[in-house]
């Protein structure tokens, strides 16, 4: 740690949602960490019920002057939060968010933020539920956005949190995680209202479609809607998969009447 | 074994596909086995390359001849099949199916099978693919059409194999199927028609989704065809599934207008 942060930094995190929680939680035997939600009962009950010493809730103005600040808030009220905060930036701080898009938060920061801060677009690809057995080995991708501080966090993600990394641009990982989050948010939507759905006479294809769907239904309802609709990309996905359903749906129409037909010879 | 069948049965396979040989390749240290399939190329081929000496290729007259009988051919082939061995089924045989759907193999077999014979319609949740690292633990349905023996045939499947079985009737089965197996199909067809799909920024739930399609995709045609047109109940759960969907899409369109006022304020 030193060797990444002679400095010894503070974090401040804004939003103790489910993410802000996970995030505090590993990041709380490395640095002091400041914490600040609207609801701020939330933070002090969270922190002393569950987490160590190293976490303390903090007016926003305090967490706003940390070293380094993580936007854990939905991605709808990012641009409210930035133009809060904005003006208690320490020059040389490094501003990250978590959220589960990257390009809309991007350009958020990039134009809402003092030019005195680095910008890091970052999303942990994983959750509560998949981190529940700790986070080594599991995925995040870095985004870049302004300064060249993104190393040192890449580096420690990589080297003390042991997470993989991926370095890529906002475009990048909007395209991919149309795809990744879009379907399965969108699969796990339809089969949560099929519920109650067979656990009895399951194959172990239905019990891997059960357990995707289980890892994230229980997301808050902000998670959904950003990877559905602040995805620039993630329509044209969607469209994609009702258009293909349908063909598949044509397509076994279209079978019975082929067999109707074998049949009647 | 010897107080499960102290008659020491012969086992006659009817069809060698992807289904035939994996029950071949689990019957082998047990019984002895003669296989029949339309291509007597492909038995021999595949007899003599993988599986020990237990298993022999015959003509279809002394497989039917065999005291356990099993119809390991596509539920569409069913009835011609059926017709074609009654006559030299023996008195006091089992004959048992392996298919995908339990209720139309059920009534074929009802209705074209003689009445010395008992009839169990079986259906293995599991495939190649589930199966590669043995198949204790893997689950069975039984659905006992004629006759008393299936609590034989049952209790061989649990004790001696480890499966977990399920005596269901073939309405049960179907039933349940509709969703576990229409869904995961359905699912898989879509998804394997957006290849390329993402493999580098995925998460946890998305894998799980990734694997469940990996283990179906390549089953034969006609297993999906089965699943989702000679299963009565199929039909309606895709329908339920296609009408969920579009309920989704339909909400995410009103989301986008409600941001869009939403951020007009």
């Amino acid at each position: 740690m030193p060797f990444l942060f002679p400095d010894h930094p503070t974090i401040g995190i804004f939003g103790f949602g489910a993410f802000g929680r996970l995030t505090a939680m590993h990041l709380a035997d490395h640095f002091p960490l400041l914490v600040h939600d609207i609801n701020p009962d939330a933070v002090s009950a969270c922190v002393s019920a569950v987490t160590p010493g190293n976490i303390r809730a903090a007016d926003s103005i305090n967490v706003a002057k940390c070293d380094i600040v993580i936007l854990a808030v939905p991605v709808t009220e990012m641009r409210a939060l930035i133009t809060r905060i904005s003006p208690h930036l320490r020059a040389g701080a490094i501003v990250l968010d978590v959220g589960s898009v990257k390009m809309e938060p991007a350009r958020a920061m990039l134009e809402g933020l003092p030019n005195h801060v680095d910008i890091i677009g970052t999303h942990p690809l994983f959750g509560p539920q998949s981190a529940r057995d700790g986070i080594a080995g599991l995925k995040i991708a870095i985004c870049p956005v302004r300064g060249r501080k993104f190393r040192r966090i890449a580096a420690f993600l990589r080297h003390v949190l042991r997470l993989k990394v991926f370095v890529v641009t906002p475009d990048e990982h909007d395209r991919e995680a149309a795809v990744v989050q879009g379907m399965t948010h969108l699969i796990a939507k339809v089969l949560v209202r099929m519920d109650p759905l067979p656990v009895r006479m399951t194959t172990a294809s239905f019990d891997l479609l059960l357990k995707a769907t289980e890892m994230v239904r229980y997301d808050a309802p902000s998670v959904f809607w950003a990877i559905e609709n602040a995805n620039p990309y993630a329509g044209a996905v969607r469209e994609q998969f009702f258009e293909l359903a349908m063909g598949v749906r044509d397509q076994l129409a279209g079978d019975k009447c082929a067999v109707v037909t074998v049949t009647a010879e």
